[in-house]
C-alpha cells in the first residue's frame, strides 16, 4: 500500500503501509543488533529517529537465547522497538560464509511467526563481476524462491509484507529480466541487492546502472529498498533514482573503526582531533569536544560517534526530503555529488538514462532550475524543453540573440513589434526561448552563472538541426531584413493581438495541441495585471458574459484552466491526449470534484508527466472534471492505491 | 601578532593575539546587540561557540544609559562577554543613514575609553557602482581618518587593536590603492568594508573582485575581516581567498524574518514546516519539530531560530577549519559554490586570479586532488604542475598515452624499458605527466572521473604549446619508432640506472635545478622499500660509508633531505634560491635545528611557495639548517611574528 505524495526526478515522498502502521519514505532503517547486548546505540536514540528499523532473521533463527524470547514474545519486544520492523534473512551471512543452516520456506515461515512487519526471501546475493553463468543462475534460483516464498505467504494468510530482492550482479539485462519477473509476482517492496561491494569498492557508476536497470523492468508502484547502502553522501542520488528505503550498518560499523560520518564523507576521529569543535551540533557534538570523543575509552567512544553517525544519517535524508518537496532534489544532488570524483562520475553516469528519468520528473517544481556546472546542460527540465519547443506550430521564425544585459523575461523587458513572427532567442542552456513562451517553467525559473566558452557553444548543434528542421519557415538569423519588411508589410497589418499569439503558444507548448482557432481567438481577451502589467487572465466571451478559460499560475507561469477552460482543452486536443479516464462507478464523485483514485483510472494518455493539468473523463471521454495528476502516463496504469488526480473543478453532467 | 598555523589556496588557520588573549581565526564574531534586552542568543550560547563578539561602539556612544554602564564598567560587562570584544564604529549607520552624530576620532577615543579590545576607525562605506569621484572621494576621506586614528592611537598609547578599513566601491584599482596605503601604515586587523550591499544582491562574483584586489594590495601579516559577511554559504570560499574574520547579524536578522540558515542556503520556516525533522541536529532542532517552531509566537520563534542558526554558522566554520588542515579547502569551496548559481560564477571568477593565489597555495598538501567538474581544470595545483614541468632539463622526449584500463601510478605498473628517454603521459586534467615524477603530489593524489569530451580536449593547446617547446628534442609522438631504435642503440647501452634518472627527474622538478651532477650520480645509491617495491630512501657513498640523502615522504612523494641531503642541495642550488636568509643573531639556535622565527629572516628566494622544504643560510650563504618554510616568499619578509621555517635539523659549524 504505497502512494505518493511529493516528488522529484525518480524519487518520491511516499507513504507506505505496513500493518496498519504508516511510513514516510524515502527512509533509512538503522540496522539493530537482535542481542541487545550488542547494540550500540540507545534504542531511545533509535526510536526519536526511525519509524522503522531492520534486523537480521537469521541471527535470531541461530541463536537459541534469542530465537526463544522472539519465539515467545516477538521480535519488536525483543529487540524493544515498537513501530516497523523489517528483517533480513540471512542472505547476507551467505554472500559471506558461501552456505547456511536454514532452508529457504523455513526462514520465511520464521519471519512471520516472531511477527516480523516486513520479511526478506532468501535470495543468493551474486557479487558484482560474478560469472555471467553464475549470475543468472543464481538469479534464477532467487526467482525460484520469491515464486515459492509468495505461495507460502499466501497459501498461509501470512501477515507480514515480503521484499522480493532483485539479483543480477553487474549484468544490467539480468537485473532489468529479474526485476521484471520478480515485478510481476506481486511482492510489497523490492530491495535491490547485492550492492555492498560495489559501494566499497567506490564504484558508484556501476551502482547507477544496477539501480536504473532494476528500476527499468520494476513497477512502479512498489517502493525499493536499497539494501545495504547507508552512507548519507549516497541518499541523495539514490533517491532522485528512485529508491524509497535504506537501512544503515554504517553509522554502527564505521564507529567502531573510529569514523565519524557527514553528508559529504567520512572523517577519521584522529584526523578531526585538533578541532575545537566538531563541524556538527547534533547532542554528541554539542557536548563533547573532539579531543574529548578522541581520549575516551574504545566502548564509549564507540557509542558516541555511533550516536552521531545516525543523527547525521537522519539529517540528510530530512535535507533529501525537503528538496522534493520543493523540487529542487536534482539540486542537492548537484552539490552532493561533488564531494567525491566517483560520485560525480556515478551522477554523470545517471545523466546518460535522462530519457527514462524524463518521463517521471515533474514539468513543474516550485523551486527554479539552478544550474551547477557542465552537468546541468543535461538535466531533464532541458532536454524536455528541446523537446517540447516542437509542439509549437511556428509559421514564421525569427531567430536572434539578446544582449546579456537585458533581464528575463525578455518578452517583458524588450520592445517587440507586434506581429505573428515567432522570435526565438539563442539560450545557453535551452537552445532556443521562443519569446512568446518565455514565462513558463523552467525558462524564466532558471538561475545561471556566466558561462564558460565550451558551456556557450554546447548548444550550436541544437539549433542548426532546428534551422534545418525549420528551414522553410525561418524569416532571418540574427540580422532582422526581412522581419523588418513583413513587420511593416500589408499581410502584417491586419490587427495583430500579441498576447493572443502569446497565449495560443503557451497552450501549444503546454498540450501539444493547437487550442485557439479563429473562431476563439475572435472572442478571448486577454487581461494583463494592473499592478505588474503582466498578463494574468484569459478570458472568453460567451452568450455575451466573459468567462475565466486560464489564470497564469505565479510560480511557473503555467495556464491553469477553469472549467470553461477544460471544456476547451477537451474540445481541441484529441482523445486520448491529455486524458485520464476513469471507472463509471466514479464518475459521480469525479463530477463533483472529488480526488481521482489510482485505482478507478483505467485508461489514460501514456505521455503524462507528473503535475501535468489533465482532463478527467468516463469511458466515452465525456469531461468529468479536471486537476492535476501526481502520477505519470505509466504509473497511473499501475497504482492502485492513493491519489491518482488531484482535482481542481468537476464538470456536472448538465453543463455538458 | 598573527601567526599562520596551517593553510590552503589564501586561507589559513592562524592565531591572533589580541590584548593578552588569543583567538584562532578563521572565525565568526556574532553580532551582540549592546542593549542586553535586545539581544536574540542567550549570551550562554553564544559564549559556548564564540571566543570573540562584535558589537556597535556608536549604539553605546548614542544612548545615555548604555553608555554610562560601558564607560562605567566596560563594554565586556556591558554585554556579559569577557573575551574578545571588537566594535564596529558606526560607519554602518552611516551607509544608512547619511551622516551620523559624532566625529571620527571621538568615536575612536570612545571605543578606547569603553575598554574595546578591537576598535574601528570610522570609515566611510560608499556603496557599490557609485560615482568614480565619489568612491575615490571617499576613500581619500577614510585614508585620512584612518592615518589620524592611528596617530591619535600612538600618542595616547591605546591598549586596544584598530581596524583599519579597506574601501574603494567597486573600482578594483581605488580597492588595491586603498589597501597599499592603508596596509602600509600598520593597522592591527584590515577590514573590507562596504560588501553587505553586494551580498545583499548576491553579486558575489564582484565581491571576489574586490575581497581579491584588496588582498593584493595588503600585507600578508595582517588579518583580514569580511565585514558584514555572516552567511554560511560564503564562508569557504571567503576563507579561500584570504579572509580570517567574519561577523554574523545574518544569524539574528534572519530570524528574525522567520530563515533557517543551512551552509547551502536558506529556508523560510514555512516551507520546512511539513517535514517531520529539521534538517540539522542541534540542540534546538533535536528539541522542536518544525512545525512546533512554525507554531511558536514571535518572540519565542525568533529565539529559537536564531540559536539555530548560530549554531549552523559556526558549524560550517569549523568545517572550513577541518578542510585548511587537511589540505581540501579547494575541494570544500568547489562543493559549496554549487549551492547557487552566483556562487558558482564567484568561484569561477576567483579562478582568473589563480596565478596570484597559487603563489600562496601549498606545493602539497595531506589529502589528494579532488576532481569535482570542469572548474578544477584551472585549480592552482594544476596550473603549478604546468609550469613546473619546465623544470626538468628534458633531453629525449617520448609523448605518449595510456590505456585508461592502466591504474597510476603508469611508472609502477608499466613495464618501462629502461633509458634516459623521459616519457611524457598526456593527461586530461595535468597536461603531461613525466612517468619519472608521476608519483609526486599532485599527480598520483588525484581522484578524476570519467571525463566529458569538452573537458578532454582542454589541454590540447598545452600539449601543442609543449611539442612546439620541445620540438628539437621529441623523439616520438605516441607512435614509439624511434623510441624503441634508441633503446636498442648503442648509445642507450650505458647502463641506465632507471631509479637515479627518476631521483634526477623528481629533484629537478622540487627545486628547479639539476641536483645530481656525473660526480654525485656515481656514488649514488637508491633503495626500494622490500615491502612495497617502491623507491624509499636515496643514499651517497661517502669516504666509503653509506649516507642518507632523502627520503620520499610517505602522502605525497617528495624527495625530504637530511643534514647530507640539504648539503647536496645547497651545494648545486645557487643562492638565493630555495634559501630562508637569518639575522647573525639566531644563527646559533638555527644551527641547532630550532625553529626559525619570521622575525629573524633577512632575505629568501622570493618565490617560495608554503610548505617547500628549504635551505636556511646565514648572509654570507653558510648553510645553518633545513626544514619546510610555512610562508612563502612575499610572507616571509613580511611577517615578524611566529614560526617562518618549521625546522628538520640544523648544520653545526663543524661539519661545513
Ligand atoms: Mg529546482
Ligand atoms: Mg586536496
Ligand atoms: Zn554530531
Ligand atoms: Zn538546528
Amino acid at each position: 500500500m504505497f502512494q505518493i505524495k511529493a516528488r522529484d526526478g525518480l524519487g518520491k515522498i511516499g507513504k507506505l503501509e505496513i500493518n496498519g502502521k504508516t511510513i514516510e519514505t524515502p527512509t533509512i532503517m538503522p540496522v539493530i543488533h537482535p542481542d541487545p547486548d550488542k547494540q550500540l546505540v540507545p534504542m531511545e536514540t533509535v526510536k526519536k529517529l526511525a519509524d522503522v528499523v531492520i534486523t537480521n532473521s537469521y541471527i535470531i533463527y541461530s541463536k537459541p537465547e534469542l530465537r526463544e524470547i522472539a519465539e515467545k514474545k516477538g521480535v519488536h519486544k525483543l529487540i524493544g522497538f515498537d513501530k516497523v520492523v523489517v528483517t533480513d534473512s540471512g542472505s547476507f551471512q551467505l554472500s559471506v560464509y558461501g552456505s547456511i543452516d536454514v532452508k529457504p520456506l523455513e526462514i520465511v515461515e520464521f519471519q512471520e511467526k516472531i511477527g516480523v512487519d516486513v520479511g526478506t526471501i532468501l535470495d543468493i546475493p551474486t557479487p558484482p563481476y560474478a560469472d555471467r553463468e553464475r549470475a543468472e543462475k543464481e538469479m534464477e534460483e532467487t526467482i525460484r524462491r520469491g515464486r515459492e516464498s509468495l505461495e507460502l505467504k499466501r497459501e498461509n494468510n501470512y501477515k507480514m509484507l515480503l521484499n522480493g530482492t532483485i539479483q543480477g550482479s553487474t549484468y544490467m539485462d539480468l537485473r532489468r529480466r529479474c526485476a521484471e519477473i520478480m515485478g510481476s509476482m506481486n511482492f510489497d517492496i523490492y530491495p535491490i541487492g547485492a550492492v555492498v561491494p560495489l559501494l566499497e569498492k567506490y564504484d558508484y557508476k556501476t551502482l547507477v546502472d544496477v539501480i536504473l536497470n532494476s528500476k527499468m523492468g520494476l513497477p512502479t508502484n512498489k517502493p525499493v529498498h536499497l539494501f545495504g547502502c547507508g552512507h548519507p553522501t549516497l541518499f541523495a542520488i539514490s533517491v532522485l533514482l528512485g529508491c524509497d528505503l535504506f537501512d544503515s550498518a554504517a553509522y554502527a560499523l564505521y564507529a567502531k573503526d573510529d569514523r565519524y560520518l557527514t553528508e559529504n564523507g567520512t572523517y577519521y576521529l584522529e584526523d578531526l582531533k585538533d578541532l575545537k569543535q566538531f563541524p556538527c551540533s547534533c547532542p554528541v557534538c554539542s557536548e563533547y569536544s573532539p579531543r574529548e570523543v578522541y581520549n575516551m575509552d574504545k566502548k564509549e567512544k564507540e557509542k558516541v560517534l555511533a550516536e552521531h553517525n545516525l543523527y547525521v544519517t537522519f539529517e540528510e535524508m530530512s535535507r533529501v526530503k525537503e528538496a522534493i518537496r520543493e523540487g529542487a532534489l536534482w539540486e542537492l544532488v548537484e552539490l552532493r555529488c561533488r564531494s567525491h570524483p566517483r560520485l560525480l562520475e556515478a551522477y554523470r553516469q545517471a545523466l546518460k538514462y535522462v530519457e527514462f528519468i524524463e518521463k517521471f520528473d515533474p514539468v513543474t517544481k516550485k523551486s527554479g532550475f539552478f544550474y551547477s556546472g557542465y552537468e546541468s546542460l543535461f538535466r531533464p527540465e532541458v532536454i524536455r524543453h528541446k523537446e517540447r519547443i516542437h509542439r509549437i506550430r511556428f509559421e514564421k521564425i525569427y531567430i536572434t540573440t539578446v544582449s546579456k544585459d537585458v533581464e528575463k523575461p525578455y518578452s517583458e523587458n524588450l520592445k517587440i513589434l507586434p506581429s505573428d513572427v515567432d522570435i526565438l532567442v539563442k539560450d545557453d542552456v535551452f537552445g532556443l526561448i521562443p519569446l512568446n513562451i518565455d514565462l513558463i517553467y523552467p525558462l524564466l525559473q532558471s538561475e545561471v552563472p556566466e558561462l564558460y566558452d565550451i558551456e556557450k557553444s554546447h548548444n550550436k548543434k541544437f539549433v542548426k538541426e532546428f534551422i534545418e528542421r525549420y528551414k522553410d519557415r525561418i524569416m532571418d538569423i540574427v540580422t532582422y531584413n526581412y522581419y523588418i519588411s513583413y513587420y511593416n508589410s500589408k499581410e502584417n497589418k491586419k490587427k495583430i493581438n500579441s498576447d493572443i499569439i502569446k497565449i495560443d503558444r503557451m497552450l501549444q507548448y503546454q498540450y501539444g495541441f493547437k487550442i485557439l482557432d479563429e473562431e476563439v481567438i475572435k472572442r478571448i481577451i486577454v487581461r494583463r495585471s494592473k499592478r505588474t502589467g503582466w498578463i494574468r487572465n484569459v478570458l472568453i466571451v460567451k452568450d455575451g458574459e466573459k468567462k475565466v478559460l486560464f489564470t497564469l499560475r505565479s510560480y511557473d507561469n503555467f495556464l491553469i484552466p477553469t472549467a470553461e477552460g477544460a471544456k476547451l482543452l477537451h474540445s481541441k486536443i484529441p482523445y486520448p491526449k491529455y486524458r485520464v479516464v476513469v471507472d463509471r462507478s466514479v464518475e459521480r464523485f469525479a463530477r463533483e470534484g472529488r480526488s481521482v483514485y489510482a485505482k478507478f483510472v483505467v485508461d489514460c494518455d501514456r505521455d503524462l508527466r507528473p503535475y501535468e493539468e489533465v482532463l478527467v473523463v468516463n469511458e466515452d471521454d465525456e469531461l468529468l472534471g479536471y486537476g492535476t495528476t501526481i502520477l505519470n502516463g505509466r504509473e497511473l496504469m499501475e497504482f492502485n492505491y492513493g491519489v491518482a488526480v488531484d482535482m481542481r473543478g468537476g464538470i456536472s453532467d448538465k453543463e455538458q
